[in-house]
């Protein structure tokens, strides 16, 4: 199915200050209009084409989009890969070349999809969210989407950013000469997969040290930094969540799929994706409860400390003010007050004082305030 | 089928006083009585016709009642639609002309129905939920209900207001002659479908923007019309999901329907509307979470805030009670007290008030009190 | 099948002083024992009947239950309503005349039922709770227990209580030879369950009224007994929730059912109703979230307003405290305090009195406390 | 199946000194080993046999463990009860007896048993939870293991208490010749099953009358105790729930089951068991959100009483501590304070006094603090 | 089919330095490569053997990987433990030797794996996690990976480390002719898992008693250790459902599983596990609603001793803060205050001290304060 579409003059749109398209801005448009909607992250658009078979691997960078069409031979696997989606023509190219519907041309520049798995007849169409890591300072995670088309001879790929999640494919693509080079495209697909979620893995790592340091700082000082931080993890795993779950639905929709693009005996190393996607899940799903469960003590120990302050101002109140209202007593200039001319009124008093305030310490004592 | 029906003498309460016509007005009614039940929008009904193919296009608007019955034709796809409910007779006219089910009449004025998918033998009939943002100042979405009659070369709409949710439609009706001049019905069904949704996202874009000023006045003044908007906002996202999620199950359903009425290919663009329903629910699940750990966090903040308040109390009454007992102690009047005689007395009395009110602060200090 | 069981001794205990059975009471009995178990409703039983068909109607009102056998007639359709359970003799004629199974028997008379569907042979049995809004002051609920027989051309109703659902029905039976008079005991049943169900929403206006009550006086003025209606409502909508959300298996059940009692045509309207019990589900989902939200806002006002109390207290404390503090210094009796003499130590104090005070409440008003 | 196991060495530890045999303290030994696990009753098992049919009934109690195998006649129904679980020995005669699997004497005797059905060739072998309401003051459930076996003539029960749950049964047999002595081994199963369920609503109206009663606390002196009370109760249904809600997978596999030990018509019996389980299982959800809401009634009382408390403390120091102050000025013993010497100077300060104290509460009553 | 796959360099890593093995060290090696990933428990690895049938047993201990080929035999079961994965050699020769799925040997060694259950053609392949309670003082569950391969005539359980869980089965398997011993590999499958889900239930008896103890302090003492006990207790809770639930999972695919390893009168005796590790995850349901409400209850009591805190300072602040008021007034220096020089003027204050503190505490007492 060949498929010939125009270009609409909403290209050109495509470069200028405007720093995101929101799905709004597209409302008007007719369904299958390419326009790069999401984050603009203002990459260039890279397209690397690697052709390999058991015996021979080449890999061709900085492809222009006019030579696409070149890679095309039946004995060899052909990956291509797009890095950068600034470029429509790039995937218009693409679109035209491989007969690619127009629906999924526009899901994959806006970049605003679900994970979803999308059967046609000559190929797959996947959508994958890859995560990673801020480097910086504060935690924060990052969401590009990976659009993967696996066609019988051919996988191609379509990525926001220039990123290193692929790099240990392209390393076992080039040093060894193992399964990946020997199966098919199914089983480059299942490398991709793998990789993107192996990402994950990293991410929980990060998210494991972030939760530790989190309730230490808890423990020691609950201001209201924590509170933020505890919110903003909070925040992260709801988007981290969003962005996950789909993608098990997915790769059990794959499992059940009865297409010929993919080999039964591939389909086992899809099921170790799908376990891994599950230990992801699950993971979310212990750090959801235990971050409410952090909120919880937070809110336990602002009681806690208020409770603190409490005792500290009634323990001084409570023994000086009665004291404060005797010493008043008697600074009262009353005419006929015998105890002012009394010889030991003054020692007396000091001890009813002393007495007074020992006696309401140990009643606080009793009460465990002190 | 077709249906005649009385008018009953109910249709002239419509414009009266009465703003809003409960469900309860109607019980007594039989089922089937043609009543627009619903929030009276007091707008004139409006009706539109367009009849296009390939080759040509025809716009009438203000048609009257009396002439829908003209617009039959073989050979073009007609499109009816209408704006507002108030006048009945509209309904009736069609549902006559293209023997439409009472029920389904009844449930075109109720505009309290949920989304759904009712398949008849010769018409579909679908509901659903426009969605906007009210452009005044406070933060407040607007529903109307838009009732579908997909039928084999007509699409029959209905809605509430007379709005702009259908102009991207027109637009790309009168000024492009693609897939959607050259589809059937199925397809323009589709387009609205596609349209109302895409609604949905500039709403979405919206609760963010207000999420995200929520956020700020949170942090900065956590007064009670951050709760009072908190609470709105809350409110609103239940309203919107009891609008939404039904539609979910209703394009589920159309994917698993086998009626005539909509082509194979077709249902490929339907499945895409789905996405984008699942796409705005799951966003919404995230912003009721959100919403939650807000309430979570104003809380907390407000605990904080009666924490400093009680700290500052605490000090002050801390450090100034006791002193002022001491210097009670010493405006007592009894006739023997040596201290008041001692020269140096007074000033040793200063160096005893200051330093006791120093050694609080610095045990306040270490309190991380101040 | 006919069924004939012995009228066991506890009969008697009916109208005695126990004003509610609970299930307990029966334990011990066999089951199949006709006893009223629920709240007595203290009404005397009344049975009348309406036999109809397209030409004629006639309604016997007070109908003796030794009579009731001889409403038999193919060519009517024949509509036996019983209000009031107490004389349970009228259900055991019933059960006589029309073979019903004696375990449905018991179920009509024990009030405490789920809404259930159960298929005999000969006739359907349904089990549905009438809810309606008490008309005092407080907001009560009151519910009762319509059990529904389907039979081929009778259909037989039992209340508690004798209110006005069925009114609208007899209205339309007498006043109107439409689609009712003309249809079948099937169709017959759709009208009371949706007599019935049709009250659930007049009890949703209802709610709808005393909610935005709520909702004011809680900003208002949100006392304790504030916070007894939402907990008030609260429970009333657990119950309403236990009372309605069998009814969705039910009538979702009966369009699965394949019983010849039911009519292909008339299963159409048999959806309605279930739209109609999805809808007021879903309102009664949103209810309780808003609910839950309206206790947040209740426990943070409260929070909000010890905050302010507080504030007023730290800010009296803390000016005046300190002030007394100097002034008791000046009150001291010491021989030796040279400022006592100076000419203008007194005025020289108030203004420091007055500038500590302003130069305190600035502090405060910075801190947003005034 | 004929099955013989050895006595272990360790039946004999069962009456001695350790009240409670978790678990644990078998792993170690085979499945299948015979040792009585749970909570030992300290009472001596008591088997009786009722013999019955149409005509005669027959009553043996205090059977011996060697005499069980005389009880075999293929006209008469035979219930065998066994009360106590103490004695193995019993059971191993059954298992001999009736050559039942070694797992389900095991299952019979570990009393930490969930209820679960387990379809045997030859007997179907239940486990359900009896509960009942302590006698005694406070609020605790009792749950007791019933076992029962139902072969093709045979009913075998096993009880871990001697109570009066089956009384109502016994009664029936003996006194009637209904149903239940007319119909086989599956009807008396539904009779034990209808016997055990009634005595849940036993408790569920015992809940009703403590939740009352729990509310009405609340409300007068919400302290620590109703606090305590709500935990409790809050336990008590979580077990509750633990131990009923299995009952229902048990009923509703019932109902699926093809087993020829059920007669189709006795089934319809099982159904009207299943009711009364949901009705239980819904009466159960609804006490857990009610005991939630009291939980939240109970921290907004109590915040609700702290700021009582508050406003107590305010209005008194924001009163007289600025009063006292005043006073204090006016004890100063400077030698210039033209004040003191004027004639009118102290009962105007009484009226600042008065008008001061007065100006503040009118200011308090307004913030409605009075 | 028989695999050989390379010794990779990274083996050599496995004891040096770094404790434990991320995920995230992985990434960037293909599939398949065995690496142990996990904590290393630093223990050596020690591989034991077991073959038996009906008449004779062989025990070998410290086995070396090089010697496991010659266990081989037809008429005997063998089973291979191996507890300790730090030398990757041996699995790799048990994988060489078995003819093991490169992706099964690495989910052996990367002991994060969910508890699941993978069917290839002639072995199954399950995880299971054993849990037992630390020793030492504090509450800590430890976790160690437990893989199962069940072959024809071979068991192979891999372990972490080298406990007694398997203890029992040993001795059964030399002290008893049973069961055990006459069955194939299928059996002993059962035993080990029944072996691993019985040490739950110490974990559970454990749980049960540090609840008990946690709930006595909560009620005595409720001072931030409780809350942290708390706090940790619910990350056990959540860590030890996110490690059994998926075994739940696994139990009731093997149920459905038609694979030929398993015969049909063994699969009764998974039945009993798939019973216990229900019983299992309904307890830990339990415990998480308990220790939420213990949570509340924590906060609750917080709460009510703040509240107690504030009445003690209310009370002495509304006593001694009026009475210090007027003590301080006949402090005041005026010449005009006729009081100073009645007679009586000093007794009758006393009196209006004493009248005025009793009468604020009486009404105290009325609030319920003292």
């Amino acid at each position: 199915m060949k498929f010939t579409y125009p270009v609409w003059h909403k290209h050109h749109q495509q470069g200028e200050q405007k720093e995101r398209y929101s799905s709004a801005d597209k409302s008007g448009l007719p369904p299958g209009s390419l326009v790069h909607i999401g984050e603009v992250h203002n990459i260039n658009t890279n397209v690397s084409v690697i052709q390999y078979n058991d015996d021979s691997l080449v890999h061709h960078d900085d492809v222009l989009f006019s030579e696409l069409g070149q890679f095309n031979s039946d004995n060899l696997k052909t990956w291509i890969n797009v890095d950068g989606l600034s470029d429509t023509r790039v995937v218009e190219s693409i679109g035209k070349e491989f007969g690619i519907h127009p629906l999924v041309l526009e899901d994959i520049l806006s970049t605003h999809q679900r994970a979803k798995l999308e059967e046609y007849e000559d190929y797959l169409y996947l959508v994958v969210k890859g995560i990673s890591i801020n480097s910086g300072d504060d935690f924060k995670l990052q969401y590009e989407q990976i659009s993967i088309l696996l066609l019988k001879n051919h996988v191609i790929t379509f990525k926001e950013r220039a990123d290193d999640v692929f790099k240990p494919i392209y390393y076992r693509l080039e040093n060894s000469k193992g399964r990946l080079r020997k199966s098919g495209s199914d089983y480059l697909t299942y490398a991709v997969l793998d990789a993107i979620v192996d990402e994950y893995f990293v991410v929980e790592d990060g998210l494991d040290g972030i939760f530790e340091s989190l309730e230490d700082n808890l423990l020691l000082q609950p201001g209201p930094e924590v509170l933020h931080s505890i919110q903003q993890m909070r925040r992260e795993l709801i988007s981290m969540k969003r962005n996950i779950s789909p993608l098990r639905e997915l790769l059990s929709t794959i499992k059940r799929s009865d297409t010929a693009l993919l080999k039964e005996d591939t389909l086992r190393y899809y099921d170790d994706v799908y376990d891994h996607v599950l230990r992801v899940t699950d993971a979310l799903e212990s750090y959801r409860e235990m971050i409410a469960s952090l909120q919880d003590v937070y809110l336990s120990s602002i009681s806690n400390k208020m409770n603190e302050t409490m005792k500290v101002l009634t323990i001084f109140a409570s023994i000086f003010i009665p004291l404060t209202f005797i010493a008043g007593v008697y600074g009262m200039n009353f005419e006929y007050m015998p105890e002012l001319k009394w010889r030991w009124a003054y020692p007396v008093l000091w001890s009813v004082f002393i007495s007074t305030g020992l006696g309401l310490l140990v009643i606080f004592k009793k009460k465990k305030w002190l």
